[in-house]
């Protein structure tokens, strides 16, 4: 593999490797075989060499619109055209629904490289999505999405289309659903498992408001791991009102061992089940059935109860007693890839009244359409989802913070036995698989089981073990009682790494990391603290092994910092509550938390060509707080800059509050906190985001500017 | 029915009404049969009147143990006396394990009235209880409770029988238990639902740590409403560690469908079904023919697994299957009285190895032993838990804050026919049965399912409701991702009415709402309120249900303040973001939040005996902040305190950051927060954890006085 440059005639470098021309031949294809031919001929037109390029340059490339779609020629699709709204589908035969979904199929993969995103989980519902819009009538009828990823397909039919390729990007579509983007998104998804409950409030207020339309949740496999879901389908089965539930099983599964299981079969014979269970006749027949046997008596109306429904267990595929049992009723499994079962179940779905909450078990393959070119999804998606950064334009060459994560808990790992890593989250950073593949039986990924995971964690403390509990920020607001009661309570030693933390670039406001500095911090036992750096994450880690006798937390962002590539040394222990000076000036001092301290020394750098003697400090700690360090920079200073990514009553409000009843605030220092702004950042790039926030050396320094009376050359600063 | 007082020998007034006779000999009934005959002496002793006195006077006689265990005589029990250790019961012959258990309930229900708490959860597992400390070996072997009222047997049996009568009180042992109480509390039960995740950890340690002893999680059929369970089950199937789950199932269900529904039975099939499915033999032989149909293939496998697992779900209560498909092996149902066999099986499932986790199915009677009783049963629960402040030294005849929450509901459901309720925790605040009777169709209690309350309210209100959420402080940490993702994020119009904020006397710090307002007023979107007495209140429903853009919360402690007892008038919307001031003076500003209003009113009257003129003001809005009047208190006086019953990071923190960022706090103005001190409370009275807490009135004018520099009064006051 050698390294090579390329220049691109459109005056940007495209950094690649000596496979460069097998990659893209492998990549192209993977754009569905209708239009390999072309994807060929535009292989040597220049453009697509792109495509093959390091993230960097895929976003680099989103933004050039025009150049991109000037090429980009499309397989055509004229079904497609036709279709302004979704109402449309109502009229178009199977055929041609069939051929809808085949030029969505090619839509999405000649978008992806555009996008950054693999789209195999859209892909994989494409028929699904055609079926749903033919069948229902959106935006009457509610459908909610539970995964954000298996959208795209459902927005390009609810026109959005032409704007799917600022996915992601700053003033472009949102990659969840969302109400305020589209009439036919009634719900926002992003976090998972909501789309049940949520669909169920709807269902009920239709009910109660005298209205007829159908709500119909998809939730996928991977969601079921969620308790909310669970509370969700109990609730449903209890209050009985109609709604259709989706369970799009791709089988995508997070534990090996049920991959490795045995998969549903779809065979004739399940489809004529299928068909039968969902038709009118079968279900009215049960609902006699039941009311002839509920007169009989209780324990008759048991056993006959029972008996129908593990006969139709027998019959049905494993899980689906599980989902009657919750009180919903199964029917399943069916083809997600074959329209005609699809219509024909749904539309006897939709057609039932009062039936009570329907679960429909729908099985899908991701790879559909895309089996030729696994390799090519594949490397698509480590280019694209590295260590979940892909949002961030750094070089390749830096290590991310999770890559300095892992090697540190390596290290760790290597010399205490004890050390154990939980893992929740929707996906796993994939930085994470070294430790799995070093200490396997001591790597624990719960999946999308956050409260499971902090309890659980909490359990492994109590039986002697150092757990590492290793959750996105965003996610950690899901199981902060399990935070507050099962371990800040009793004191138990669980030690949270908080990833994500702050702003998360073009995954938007739903993954951002906004609150964890202000509701870990209020905790009464937590040790609460954040990283500058790599070095101090290395060393944060060895302080959270080392500490053993109440709970720790520290919060890294996204992407890398220092760029650091040098080989870690081992981490050495922070003494608790002590945070340290970087720099000494004599005019302002600015206080930095975490990454934060970076954007100090930039907004430092531009104060010094002004004269101005600035200095930083990195607090390390935002609990306990180095009170030395404060008193002395409220002594040596006239004005204090607080700087934190993150919102109202952290890491500023902790300070605030101890100069106040230290009496520093009492005339003697003029304090100035920078928080995020109150509002949520949209998706942008992480620079735009910061831009947004408020939170760039640039602000910083216009800040101290402007405290020192210097309002001129602040906004000069800002142009 | 005649109001009367009854002078006690002991100094103190007994208020008591017309039926006082009759109730007490009702009550009385209600401690064991077997010595009712002592009881009905000691009911013309004296001291007995107390325990009918309303449940003010209840929690007075409580703190004078020396007077009631001197006139309270009790049934002789010979063998719980005997017990030092729960090893003792290792010897016991079967005849003396059922003797125990009675003596163990006798004593149970003679402790009941001194400790204002209904023992029903406790007496029904007394056999379980004794049944678990005879097969396993605490505590070396854990044994995990979900339920704190479940334990009083399990506390009674482990070394704390002396201190029982110290429940919940100052100084006492905890309604819950605690690792920090006792060696035999392996995990802290409070809020149900965590004992499987803290169990599955514990019992993956003991596996890496390569040790042997056995891990028993006893659940409640209330707590399997919560997600948590689930994640926990599904993750307990999968790593497949040796752990025992008991289902402690009494039926208490919170859905009234499901208690109407056909109870499991218990009959000689099923006794000796469970003690045949518990059996080595019989489990051994489905593993090996797990094994050989394995290796057949993986469609037969599937089709053979299936034929077994749904041959023993027909035999099998209904549910059981649930939990199979979850992943554990089944057994059950077993009488949960019947000592015998839950020996037998207990015993079975002890001896396996390697076999993975178990869930024993346990059919309870809460009412047993009380059976003649219930009537007084009901008397002491409504006496103690009246609207859940059973805690609070309040005269009956003044509403709580919850009774003016709901009549003020009631007046908005009347005029606004979109406005619902909806409840989660674990049990309902009795004032909403009355919203419940009045508008059965507009009440949803999803019992402990405060993640899917929430969302399911978000979808509510996306049909065009108007939801009202009643969740305790404590409870909605676990719904705090569906606040920010399905609700702040997505700006949807619902209403959070948080209960028990603050400090909850007896219920310690499990119940402590100290955080809501912290993480509730870091969120962009959400208005964040307090009342300060009740009139307040009933303007803050107003309120609420006024605005429909976006949501809005207000929190409320248990128990009333002001003691309203005229009728309440309808309620005014209040303009939002707008504070008032309630007095004026001139050398220092009191500003409080929410309930705390009342203590600076108490600290304004201390000062002004001591010249002090002080403005008292209610910021009613913790976000958007009343800025004119922030402005005004800071131009107006020399030192500004703001009072409230939260933890750092809530209305102190906002004020701050706002004066700062306003140029107030740089030499204009002295400020001071009063927040709730950085560490968890222990159960007391309220009035003692008040003083614990730092935020009675005298505390505040202390803090005023020694801010004006007159430290010697400021201790003067304080002593």
């Amino acid at each position: 593999m050698v390294s090579a440059s390329t220049q691109c005639p459109f005056g940007f470098t495209v950094p690649c490797n000596g496979t460069f021309g097998y990659e893209k031949v492998e990549f192209l294809s993977s754009n569905s075989f209708h239009h390999l031919e072309i994807s060929r001929n535009k292989f040597f037109l220049g453009s697509a060499s792109t495509i093959t390029a390091k993230p960097a340059l895929v976003g680099q490339i989103c933004s050039l619109h025009d150049f991109d779609d000037f090429f980009w020629e499309k397989t055509p699709t004229p079904i497609l055209d036709a279709i302004e709204n979704p109402i449309c589908l109502k009229n178009f035969t199977l055929k041609e629904l069939k051929q809808l979904a085949n030029e969505i199929r090619s839509e999405l993969s000649s978008i992806m490289p555009k996008t950054q995103k693999s789209f195999k989980a859209s892909l994989a519902v494409v028929e699904l999505t055609v079926a749903l819009h033919h069948v229902f009538h959106a935006p009457v009828d509610k459908i909610l999405w539970d995964i954000g990823e298996q959208t795209y397909a459902h927005k390009i039919l609810t026109g959005r289309r032409s704007l799917i390729h600022t996915l992601r990007q700053k003033d472009g579509i949102s990659g969840y659903t969302s109400r305020s983007e589209s009439q036919f998104d009634p719900f926002g998804a992003g976090h998972g498992c909501n789309s049940i409950s949520a669909g169920l409030g709807m269902a009920v207020a239709r009910d109660i408001k005298g209205k007829w339309e159908r709500i119909v949740t998809v939730i996928g496999n991977v969601t079921t791991m969620a308790g909310q879901v669970y509370e969700a389908m109990s609730n449903a089965g209890y209050l009985d009102s109609n709604m259709i539930v989706i369970l799009n099983d791709s089988r995508h599964s997070l534990h090996p061992k049920i991959e490795e299981g045995p998969r549903t079969s779809i065979n004739a014979l399940s489809s004529t089940l299928s068909r039968l269970q969902s038709s009118k006749s079968f279900r009215r027949l049960r609902e006699v059935a039941k009311g002839v046997t509920k007169r009989i008596g209780k324990g008759m109306h048991e056993w006959a109860a029972k008996v129908d429904e593990y006969a139709r267990g027998l019959i049905g595929p494993p899980g689906s007693t599980l989902f009657e049992e919750l009180g919903l009723y199964y029917i399943g499994p069916v083809d997600g890839h074959n329209i005609e079962d699809l219509i024909s179940v749904l539309q006897e779905v939709a057609s039932l009244d009062s039936m009570g909450p329907v679960l429909v078990h729908v099985i899908t393959e991701e790879n559909l359409g895309t089996l030729n070119n696994q390799k090519s999804e594949i490397s698509v998606k480590k280019q694209a989802g590295s260590s979940s950064s892909d949002s961030f334009l750094f070089n390749n060459n830096s290590r991310t913070y999770s890559d300095c994560l892992v090697e540190a808990l390596v290290m760790e790992a290597e010399k205490d036995k004890d050390i154990v890593l939980v893992h929740a989250g929707m996906e796993m950073d994939p930085p994470l698989q070294l430790f799995q593949e070093k200490f396997p039986e001591k790597f624990f990924d719960v999946g999308m089981a956050e409260q499971h995971a902090i309890t659980f964690s909490a359990g492994l403390s109590c039986g002697g073990l150092k757990p590492f509990c290793i959750i996105p920020s965003a996610f950690l607001q899901r199981a902060y009682d399990q935070v507050i009661h099962d371990v800040d309570q009793q004191r138990i030693p669980v030690r949270f790494v908080i990833t994500s933390a702050g702003l998360v670039g073009s995954d938007g406001p739903t993954q951002c990391g906004a609150f964890d500095i202000t509701f870990m911090s209020c905790l009464p036992n937590m040790i609460v603290m954040a990283p500058s750096d790599e070095d101090e994450l290395v060393h944060m880690v060895a302080t959270a092994a080392h500490i053993n006798d109440r709970p720790i937390c520290f919060r890294y962002p996204r992407g890398a910092i220092v760029r650091k590539v040098y080989p870690m040394s081992s981490g050495i222990p922070i003494e608790i509550g002590k945070g340290k000076v970087l720099v000494e000036g004599k005019d302002i001092a600015l206080l930095g938390y975490g990454a934060m301290v970076q954007n100090c020394l930039k907004a430092r750098a531009l104060l010094s060509k002004l004269g101005v003697e600035v200095t930083v400090a990195d607090a390390r700690f935002c609990k306990p707080l180095d009170i030395k360090l404060l008193r002395e920079l409220c002594q040596n200073h006239a004005f204090l800059i607080t700087v934190e990514e993150g919102s109202i009553g952290g890491f500023g409000s902790h300070v605030s509050q101890f100069i106040a009843l230290d009496g520093q605030l009492d005339g003697r220092i003029k304090w100035r906190p920078i928080v995020l702004p109150d509002n949520y950042i949209e998706h942008a790039s992480p620079t735009e985001q910061f831009s947004l926030a408020g939170m760039t050396g640039h602000h910083i320094a216009a800040t101290a500017l402007s405290l020192l009376g210097r309002n001129r050359e602040a906004l000069l600063l800002m142009c």
